[in-house]
């Protein structure tokens, strides 16, 4: 759709892309509050779960499967929060949501990336909203090299 | 699984039923921060959602794209906050969890149940965590009744 931005991703915002398959798209998010939290985005503009067809929803779960198997060896994730909310969408007047998941990883032991430690200081509670955090361009591609490298799909798609 | 509440839900638990499927349960949360908000619990002890088998997976849409219709329809939400988080369990040493998801309506106009009106003041936000909001029993008997009356699966299970 030509007025979504989710529809029409920058080259800036598709460089962190960690894998494009048939249906979806997986993106390390820009905030790194939680280490290898990343968005699986729908590559069709569609606005809400029960709108999403079956082989879409079929192959979610197996990027989810994929996904969180990659961020528990990879990085040491202990169990990960998944999550469709949508509610910035419906801050404007005319809403135009376009479907997309979270994906938190929760450690139990802190993350070492380029030698920088990353703790997860809220393990066993829910994620705490607006940390605020950003990591050094340099530990971003180190965990994009790391999590491309451990993400293993039957049947590949686009990546 | 013996030692998993979850798995063994008591009577006064199973009150708040919304529908019974072949894999999954649907139950009025206690807590209605979101007039609505339910939980769907697996019905077989799984930890993750990987572990998750694809007859599961598949049931669990068809119920979600019927709930968040009836959710609409019935209460007038404008979306539905969809959630796998599992994070309480992971506060004992050795967890037992036990895969559910959490959904919450969210609202741009208010909800009123028995003359009592609710209203979703972080609409367009993320929910908010910890409101501690309980709302009357017969409030939420009220919610039940025009719930159940409203939902309807093309093949029933237990319910």
């Amino acid at each position: 759709m030509e007025k979504c931005g989710w529809c029409n991703l920058t080259e800036a915002e598709k460089r962190w892309l960690l894998s494009d398959r048939e249906y979806w798209a997986v993106y390390l998010a820009d905030e790194q509050d939680y280490i290898g939290r990343s968005i699986i985005i729908l590559k069709r503009h569609c606005g809400s779960l029960p709108e999403l067809q079956m082989p879409e929803w079929i192959e979610f779960k197996q990027i989810a499967d994929e996904l969180e198997r990659c961020l528990k060896t990879a990085l040491g994730a202990r169990l990960c929060n998944w999550s469709c909310l949508m509610n910035s969408f419906y801050k404007k007047d005319v809403p135009n949501p376009h479907l997309h998941f979270h994906v938190r990883p929760r450690y139990d032991k802190p993350v070492v990336l380029n030698g920088n430690v990353y703790v997860d200081a809220e393990y066993g509670h829910h994620y705490r909203l607006s940390k605020g955090v950003s990591i050094p361009e340099e530990d971003m591609r180190e965990l994009l090299r790391l999590l491309k490298s451990n993400l293993h799909f039957s049947v590949s798609a686009g990546n």
